[in-house]
């Protein structure tokens, strides 16, 4: 069952008013440029106008919620990366040697690193510069081919962690939010939970992660199926899917996607495990997808199954697969660039330039 | 016939060294991340390393070129645009008001706008933001469906202009160029020069442009074939094809594009203008493409058979057609990103995380 907190933010999501589009189309045909002729960035505008609800949306404010958290299954050899690097990588955020803080700083964004899961304590005073969130739901998930990766109990109140994650955030100002996440072993939850959503074979949603070679892959794809097979998973029930195959980090971001939607804030989603997040999401509130962008399609095929299912057309298609929010923040600066064509370009008019002959 | 200028530009182009990248990709291997998990970002930063040889390139300074120029085949009724737009979006560059000013300053660039062959004299005493140069060759080329666009000396002195507008910004430094382009009707000579160089169908490199009817597009196939048909441009020779069917800011393209190559500049090009300009370069020196990033894929159709023809892979692909170098600002924007990746990225042991069980 989910909680009131969830409950009441799930509540708050609305449908975007399609007229705003079309207003704001309006206004981007004034612009000094053929009609359409910026594409996507046009796109990108529009929907952002659409879910902060202004004409002219300023996107000062980013924030890239990275979420941490390790996995029991991890000791069934599907990642070839020990499970310590979890922490040790969440010392690297704190310290700002990571992919997403140098992409962060180029885009000019906040990084807010949190422990939802990881499975030793954190020694704060390590972190020098970034502050750390200390979310901590429990120290990493039970192997999932063995039982439920987590309580039902912990499922709720990893969600209701992401959500709190915005809503503290929320008074230095949040326009725009980017998901990401840290967690050795979390595509294999990902994965399970992407076939279980999506209705698709297990091997077509299992990916090489961190890069493992063929016989970790058929290890993988074994340990989702029997994970699948032991939990019996109901594919219509969030927290059911999330307690028994999923992941702390992936249930806290998908709190901060409901949150972000409710409280009207453009969410920008990372790769595979952003997106396995978004279908969790996605099954508490399908309207949730109006809310989203999706930055970038992963190198794991699993991802590419869930933008199609979610109906979302990735910005950028570089060959990512590191997550942590590299692909969000780089998203996210495509998003600005549309928000500025919006905002900065000159119109025919007060630029004194022609339009078509005769209105083409 | 190429001028001294020219050839020793074109001289200056020298194959990139392979051993840089592997060097380079055994350094990216070191960073805090999954091997080769930032895919085209970390493609780009080995070209950037190998291109500019510093072992740590830092792009701060990025300079589009955006020429402009008017082309007389508009009179066919090629472009859903008068022609006097092209000034007047001249004067909207300076004004700072159009794309690729929005775009520019969103990535940090200097824009160097030049009037390399606008139909109408420039009053440089309306530009209030931004400095224009003037190189121009000549108040627009001629007609070419009832003769050569302009002659081999114009055609000569294009390419010049572009390379003297490269070298004159030396002095203030540049570790980066984007090239982009004002011109109306330009598609139309940048269909024909795409025609004739990659050899494929009028028909198949001709698209919309700036938004034209079914009944335009097929005036503009039928204009381009009769310049084709009767200028006969020899397919292997830059100045003849420029001159007979191409443009003053295609060429003036062709050497920026030459130029940035000969001093070790990695070079991003914009969309099909700019690509018909580097085939033009091609045609001169096929080196050259090693020194080319190719921003984005253009709506029009024959931008996707120049970069299949030079080898080029897209970094975007965001449905853009509006030149000026609106996507090269974006692509600048990744190929930065991918540079500070190497750069600024932690390596395992700086940051104390272990590298791969038993090194998979």
């Amino acid at each position: 069952m989910i909680s009131k907190k969830i409950e009441e933010t799930v509540k708050r999501i609305k449908p975007l008013d399609k007229k705003i589009f079309e207003q704001t189309q309006k206004r981007l045909n004034n612009l000094t440029k053929p009609l359409n002729s910026l594409g996507r960035l046009e796109e990108l505008a529009k929907q952002v106008v659409a879910i902060i609800g202004k004409e002219k949306p300023e996107l000062k404010k980013k924030v890239i919620f990275t979420l941490a958290g390790d996995h029991g299954v991890v000791e069934e050899g599907v990642s070839c990366y020990p499970k310590e690097v979890t922490a040790q990588m969440v010392y690297n955020f704190l310290q700002g040697g990571a992919g997403i803080n140098v992409l962060a700083r180029h885009i000019g964004a906040k990084v807010i690193v949190a422990d939802i899961g990881v499975a030793e304590k954190i020694n704060v005073a390590d972190a020098s510069a970034l502050e750390l969130k200390i979310k901590k739901i429990n120290f990493g998930t039970k192997n999932f081919t063995k039982g439920p990766a987590m309580t039902e109990d912990e499922a709720v109140k990893s969600i209701e962690a992401g959500i709190e994650l915005v809503e503290e955030e929320l008074k230095n100002g949040i326009d725009i939010i980017g998901t990401g996440d840290m967690g050795i072993a979390n595509t294999t939850p990902s994965s399970a939970i992407t076939s279980v959503i999506c209705g698709v074979d297990v091997e077509k949603v299992t990916g090489r992660g961190t890069g493992i070679d063929d016989k970790m892959l058929e290890n993988k794809i074994t340990a989702i199926k029997k994970a699948i097979a032991l939990n019996r998973p109901n594919k219509k029930h969030c927290i059911d899917i999330l307690s028994k195959i999923g992941g702390f980090e992936i249930g806290g971001l998908a709190g901060v996607i409901l949150a972000g939607a409710s409280h009207k804030i453009p969410v920008v989603i990372d790769g595979f495990i952003s997106g396995a997040a978004a279908l969790l999401s996605y099954t508490l509130q399908p309207t949730v997808v109006e809310y989203l962008i999706a930055s970038h399609c992963s190198v794991e095929q699993g991802h590419n199954v869930i933008l199609k299912y979610l109906g979302l057309k990735p910005v950028l298609d570089l060959n990512l697969r590191l997550g942590e929010g590299t692909g969000a923040a780089l998203g996210i600066n495509i998003v600005d660039a549309g928000c500025k064509i919006l905002t900065e370009m000159a119109t025919f008019e007060s630029a004194n330039v022609s339009t078509k002959i005769s209105n083409l």
